[in-house]
Order: structure tokens, then sequence, then C-alpha cells
């Protein structure tokens, strides 16, 4: 059985049990042991950080910078290994997903984060010099327990993925837990980050890392009263469970659960470009066999003679054969009940609706069509997400009953307008814009949601239940960073005992403070 | 029976009950008769709060900026009124209190936020010019529901206290819950905010408000779908089941809860300025009747000859004849059951500890003395917050009992240190301000905690169970702005559909904007 990353150590775990990740191309076990950790580990990690902290309250942003670039240097070096680990564990496609588009967007992660760690800005230094009252953002003060999902091996990994970049940059120790999906990747890239750490200097604990727990530990986890703060990437039922735990606790959680991404296509934009709509649709909805939390779930048109047509070249499309395959058993017997739940709903299947014959889990691409009333009486059942490349088309009879539905939406990480050039769709879009916006964190034109493009003014967030809260975002430095942070204030604290970051003297030179009112790099 | 704020208009509410106001100086009921609404008007200033952000989903922030200015003049123009009734409610002095430090805060606070709203650059607006991203916060898509406290009927009430211009500056529609111990004195307020809203051209339903409601409709309304987000600032119990009841439902909470406030004294700060130190300790703990949320409830200290001169000191501070009253027969009763508390719990009474005769509520300045041992064996008992003028002095034996001591702090608003010159308490220091440096919001040297300048760099906020969240403050703009905002990206919007602040013309001129990593206020 594989040992744990606890205490500066790979030790053996103190476990419930033991699992096997499985390949979802054959659905066959794969070889390697994994331990189910117990409360015994889990509090040894916490105490373990606890004193990390304690010891180092204040990590050197320069060090904890150079360790997230050698640690992007050093997964560099294992990227095949990563690679055919993670392919065996998740069957995504080497190519272009996990070698050319995954793998340097996790480098890229922890390099952007060593930045924004580096130049400090993200901690927004706030110096009042007439009253002499500074404050900026710093470490939270107890190690940030990430839980990622499996849909990203590598780029949302709870070890060096983009959450693990956040907390560490924002200067906490991490404790991962690994997604059961990708044991075996999660412990390649945890072998490279313990690598990165020795040579950093800085404490052999800052990262530890355990395979798996019972969920009612997961929840003691959330809520001990050592954790500092809670990450959870996954489904809307285990986010809900631990944002409840966490929250009871006083414990900040973020979270990014379900969203449906709907995609509103208004009648001005199937003029010229309804078969290249359509083709953007299919591509948005089945990439990854559709295992985004981006992808679009619901695609809503007016009733028309266009959008007939575009129904139908849609329809075509999702006809095809099925690119990839489903993540896991579970993913695969979910898909199973989301459609047996849309068909119940009274929704008509288009096309595909059931599982491809073995090896491994693959299912058909599936598209439904309602009605807009149909949307209207029922809007739960049909805002229930479906991983895998599953979309409703939702008719709507006129802009009246499409805005309807709009304002029917639940919180969203995304939403999408396509619409015609021009004023062609003005009206309908103003009517619709407004209630859209503030459903969705990111609100798009003329562009499918799938992509989250790692920028400083990305928002991979939105309002409840896509997340726990509407005003951060689990992409992008350095906004990321301040999910993982106190507000600390000094009232007429003696100037050699600040933090560099609030000296009179700017600490990089380069660094923005915002002093008197004034953002500015320089020195007071 | 007064008429409540909804919709617009002062119209009878559809009551459960009615109550009145007592004047704590005499305990006597006051004449004003208000109603207690049932959740027939919460929800309908939820539904006409929804409507007004329908139909004007982005409010002009020079509009809402005129609005709070003309707000504050307007209370000025009242000013004789709002202390006269104020003065009758909470019997807090009218000089140098009510009069010419709170009202004036309170105007100060409304004309703040009406520079940061103005301004604009709270909203922390972040352009990706390559990727064409550009994101901001912007108002939350719901009303806030704004609890004020019982201890500041301008500076913190729910109508024209920081909590409501902070709401307002961001964009939001309020609802306002009076705190039932100066119902008069916010009808004073809303009165006067209706006025200005009526000059300024918005939406007149932007401010309601409503006297009372029964503690389950409160939690109805904290978890209503049409909420936007909740802030409450009062005691640890109630500030717990509104947090419980949002947080289940997703909505943002804001809680500004208890707070004990510790004062560590090292061996050092007693050279030459015992007497004085003293003496601002007196006065930070009974100032306004030690009703603050910053008053210090513990002071620690290490065993010495000084230590036991300063603890006599402050004893024959305590011992002298208490100025004012409490602010309610709650509190009062609260106190009384907070003695008795501290004694069964084994703590030394050194002065005070009684209730004084009417008329009124009042109760002597109150000293407890413990060690730090005690301390360390039931650490609950002695960090539950007593309002009003009573402190608990811990003398710790050595200084790794401080430590300890300061390891098993709660979350607090506030934590201060005291040292002497240079490098006296050097080593002590040290030892403890990582420590206490993670548990509070602001650290302070050589200063009391009580006075919270209204300062961009301030925090007013800190660990739970101080408050619900270590990343917000209560106070200061802008920053206490971006409680209420949800995070807004546009990715690929087109241009004539950004709002103002996102465009490549800056809006201003002078609003700071993040563009491609700078901080600037330039034009794209």
């Amino acid at each position: 059985m594989r040992p744990v990353l606890i205490g500066g150590e790979w030790r053996p775990a103190v476990s419930e049990g033991s699992f096997r990740a499985v390949n979802p191309a054959t659905g066959a076990l794969l070889p390697d042991e994994y331990p189910v950790s117990g409360m015994e580990d889990l509090e040894a990690a916490l105490r373990v950080a606890g004193r990390v902290i304690d010891k180092f309250p204040a990590l050197d942003p320069d060090r904890l910078a150079r360790f997230l670039e050698g640690f992007a240097a050093g997964l560099e070096a294992k990227r095949d290994e990563a690679v055919t680990m993670a392919r065996s564990e998740t069957a995504l496609p080497e190519e272009p997903r996990l070698r050319s588009v995954e793998f340097p967007r996790m480098t890229d992660q922890l390099r952007q984060a060593a930045s924004a760690c580096r130049e400090r800005s993200w901690c927004l230094a706030t110096i009042d010099t007439k009253r002499d009252i500074r404050s900026m953002y710093g470490p939270l003060g107890g190690p940030v327990v990430v839980l990622g999902p499996n849909n990203f091996p590598f780029a949302f990994n709870s070890v060096a993925g983009g959450d693990f970049a956040a907390v560490i940059a924002a200067g906490n120790p991490v404790i991962a837990k690994t997604n059961p999906g990708h044991p075996g990747t999660t412990r390649v890239l945890a072998e490279s980050a313990f690598e990165a750490l020795r040579e950093s200097g800085l404490p052999l604990a800052l990262v530890q890392m355990v395979y798996h727990c019972r969920p009612e530990n997961g929840l003691k986890l959330a809520a001990h009263p050592l954790t500092g703060a809670l990450a959870f990437t996954g489904s809307r039922a285990s986010g809900l469970a631990l944002k409840e735990a966490a929250d009871r606790a006083g414990k900040p959680v973020y979270l990014e659960m379900s969203s449906v991404n709907p995609v509103l296509v208004l009648p001005g934009a199937f003029n010229e470009r309804s078969e290249r709509l359509a083709a953007e649709l299919f591509g948005s909805c089945t990439s990854g066999a559709g295992q985004f939390c981006t992808k679009p779930g619901l695609v809503v048109l007016t009733r028309g003679a266009r959008s007939e047509e575009f129904c139908d070249s849609v329809r075509r499309l999702f006809g095809g054969e099925p690119e990839g395959f489903l993540l896991s058993q579970r993913t695969f017997r979910k898909l199973v009940e989301a459609v047996a739940a849309l068909e119940r709903a009274g929704a008509l299947l288009l096309a595909g609706g059931h599982a491809l014959s073995g090896p491994g889990f693959r299912f058909e691409n599936t598209l439904f069509r309602i009605t807009g009333r149909q949307f209207l009486r029922d809007p739960d059942a049909f805002q229930t997400e479906a991983f895998g490349s599953l979309t409703v088309l939702v008719v709507a009879e006129d802009p009246e009953e499409l805005a309807a539905i709009v304002r029917a939406f639940e919180g969203n990480l995304t939403g999408s307008i396509y619409s015609g050039p021009g004023d062609a769709d003005r009206e309908l879009h103003d009517l619709i814009e407004p209630i859209l916006r503030r459903k969705v964190g990111r609100l798009l034109d003329d562009k499918m949601p799938t992509g989250v493009a790692v920028s400083p003014a990305m928002n991979h967030g939105g309002p409840f239940p896509a997340t726990g809260h509407p005003g951060f975002t689990a992409v992008g430095f350095p906004a990321s960073m301040r999910r993982f942070a106190a507000l600390r204030c000094y009232d007429n604290v003696r100037p050699d005992r600040l933090p560099p970051e609030l000296r009179d003297k700017n600490p990089t030179g380069a660094m923005w403070r915002y002093i008197d009112g004034e953002w500015t790099s320089k020195n007071i």
C-alpha cells in the first residue's frame, strides 16, 4: 500500500481500508493500492501544519515563489510519467488534452502563482499614513484543506492545481485530499512537490497529502478547530455537506459545485452562421466527453424556422459517434440516471440516450428538447447538472417566455448570449442581459463557456449554488489567492514590527500599494 | 402605531403586535408605539426590492453618491431632533458622545461612502486586454438585510450607519430592521433618508425599513430566495442563528458578533507609565458604560511587583462611581449573569460587581482578577463577552503561560500589545505576536482598542467567532463595500454592452483600474 505524505515524510497511512483506481477505458482495476486514511492521519496532518504555522508564521514570498517554480520545473521533467499515469486513470486523451493542454496549464498556473506571490500586490496593502493604520491580506493561520475534482487530473489537482497554487502563494500550508479517481497521478505530482520543497528550504510539512478518507471524516476535517479553510471542487451533494460542516464551525469554505451554463441563442444569431454555431455548441458540449464544469447543459432559443434548422443541425452532430470515455463508473451511472430523469420529466430525446457497450465507460452523445413551458413548469428537473456529453435544447414560445426562463435560472458559473450583428437583437438582449448578469459569474458574448483562461480578470465562480459565495474566483491570479487570506490590520504598530509589505519602504520597489487613496509602487 | 417604510411609502404595518422603547435612564416606557412586522411585510419589502433591481439593474454611481450626500446634509438639519430622540432611547450622553462624536461620524461615513461610490475604484475593475476578459465587483442582485446593534444609534444604525452606507454605495437596495432599542431614532433617520431619496431621482424603494419582527421571521428573511445578503451586528447567539439560516440558503452573511479584545501588557510597559496605562485601560473599559464591541474584556499581564502596582491602580479607578447607563434591561440582566458566571468560575472580584439602585439601568464598574492557570483551565468561561464596564485581569505566572493564554484565545476583533520602549520586551513580544496576530483582525501597539477610525486601512473584523469570515471589514471605505458585491466577469462582451467601468475609456478619468497587471487611471 502506498504511503501518505504527512509531517514532512512519506510514511505508512493509519488506514481504515484501501482502494484502487480504475482505468475508465477498460473498466479494469489498476495495480496500485492506496490507503483510506482514518482520523488519526488527518489529525496528525492538522497538528503538523499547526506547528509549521507556529514556527514560521510568515513564510518568505520569494522562497514560496521559488518553490512553486521549482515544482513546475520538476513536473516538466516528469511529464511523461505524469501523462501516462493520468491517461491510465482518467482515459482522457493524451493529445490534444493531457500532454499539450492540461499539463502546461498546470505548470503555467504554478508559475503565475509564483509571480503573484513574489510581486506581493495580491495582498492589497492599504496604508493610511495620517492615522498610521495599515492593513493587508495575509495567511489564514490554519492549513487549507483542498479537495480536487475528478475531471482535471492536472490543472485542478489538489496537489499542483489552481487551488493548491493559490493556497501556497498566499502563504498557507496545504492538506490535499486526492480525488480517488486519480491517486497515482496525484502521487506523481506530490513526489515532485516534495522534491521541490526539499530544495526550497521551506518547512517540509507545508504540503501534506492523503489519498482518501471516509465522507464523515471529511466533514470532521472541514470543521476541525485547526483547519484554516476548505477548498472543494466537485458534486453539489458533497459540496453542500462540506459547506454545512465548515459553516457551522465558522471556517471559510470555497466550493465549486454544479452549473448548467445556459447558452441563449437570440434569433439574429442564426443569420449567416447557424451551421458554425451548431458546431461550436457541439464542440463545447462534447469535448472532454462533456465532463467540464462549464459545459453548456441548457441551450435556450425562441421558436421559429431558423431555430428548427439549428436544432436539426445540432441533432445531426449529436448523432455521431462519441469521443472519449466517462471518468468513472459513478459518472456513467449518474448519466444514465440523468437521462431517465429527463425522460420522466417529459423531455424529448433527439439523439443518443444510451450506454455504449464496453470496454470502458462510454455513453452516446445525448440531446434532449423541451418547450419553454415545460422548463417553467419544472425548472429544477431541467437544471440538474448531467456530467457528460448531454445537453437540453429549450425552445421558448416568445421573448417573454425566454425572459421568464432566464428568471428561473439558478446561480451558474457562466451564461452565454449569442446575438445578431449590430442592433439585430438589441431589444431582446437588453431585456434578458440584466437578468442573466446577476445569475452568473462570467457572462460571454458570442462565445461558448468551455475553456477558462487563467487571467487576472477571470471569474470562475458565481452565485450559489454554482459556488458558495459570489465574491470569489477559483481561477486567475492574484484574485484566487484572496480566498485563502485573512485581513490583517496594524494600528499604531511600531515600524520595525510591521510586515515588509506595510513598511514605509516598498519591499520590492515594484509592489502596488493603496496609500492614502492612490495606487502606487513608491515608498512612503 | 407608527407606519413602516415599504415599497416607497410610509404605510401601516401588517403587524403581529407592537412594542415601545424604554428610556434606560428612567426605566420608563417611551410614548411611541411601533409595530412588529409579520412575514407579509417582510415579503412585500423583498418583492419590491426585487422589482427595483429588475427595473434598475445598474444604478448610476453619481446619483447614489448624491443621495448619500443629500442624506447626510438632511440629517445635519435634523441633528437636534435625532440627538434628543437617541438620548431618550439610549441614555448615551449628549456630549461628548451623541452630538459631537457619533452623529458626525455617521454623516462622515455617508460622505466617505459617497466618495468611494463616485470614485468607483472600489469595484477593483480588472482588465486583460489581450484576452478581452474584464471583471469588476457589482451589486449582489438582491436586497441586503441590515440589522443594527443597540449601542450605536447613529454610526451603526441599520439606516444611516456604516453597513447601510456600504450597501447603498455598492448599488444594492437596503431592507433595514431597526434595533428595537432605538426605533424612534431610526424613524428620524429613515424620514431623512426618504426625503433625500425623493430628491435623488432614485427608486423610492431603494431604502425600506421595518421596526421589528419575531426572531423566527428574521431567520426566514435571512434565508429567503429574494434576499441578496445579510449584515448583522449584535450578540453571538442571534448572530449564529442568523448565520446558520443564511448559510444553509447560500446567502452571503456578514456578522459582527462578540469579542473580548485582549490587551497584553508586557513587563517593560510598566516602566515610567504604569499610572497612565491604568488610566487608559480604565477609559477604554468604561467609556460608553463599556458597551463597545472593542472594549477590552481581558487584560493579561505576567506576575511581578509592577504588575501588582498596576492592578492596584486599576482597582482604585474601577472603584469610582460609574458614568452612564446600560442600554437596556436585557443588557443589565446579562451583565448580572456575567458577574455571577465569573464568580462561579472562580474569578476574584476586585471592584464593583453590583447593580446600582435606580432610576434607570446602572451597574458598578466591575473588575475581576484570575490567574493564568485559572484561565487555561476554563478559557471559554473567561472569554464570554460581558457588555458593560467589566474587565478581567489575568495574571500569568511566566512568559510561557502568557503564550499559552494567547494560544487559547478565540477569534477577536482586536488585540493590543503594550510593551517597553526599544528592545525592552523584544523576546516576549516576538513569542506572542505571531500567535496573537492570527487571532485578531486588528493588532494594536501601545494603544487601547476602543475608537475605530473610519479609514480605508481599518479592519473592523476578525476570525470567527468575532465575525463570520476573516476576510472582510465592517468599517472603512471602500473595503467594506466589497462585502455586498458579486464578482462579475465579462468574456468577449461587445464594447457597447460593457458597464462603463470596464470600457476602454476610463469613465471618470480618475478611477483606478488594474489593467494588464498595472494599477492605472488611464484609458486603454
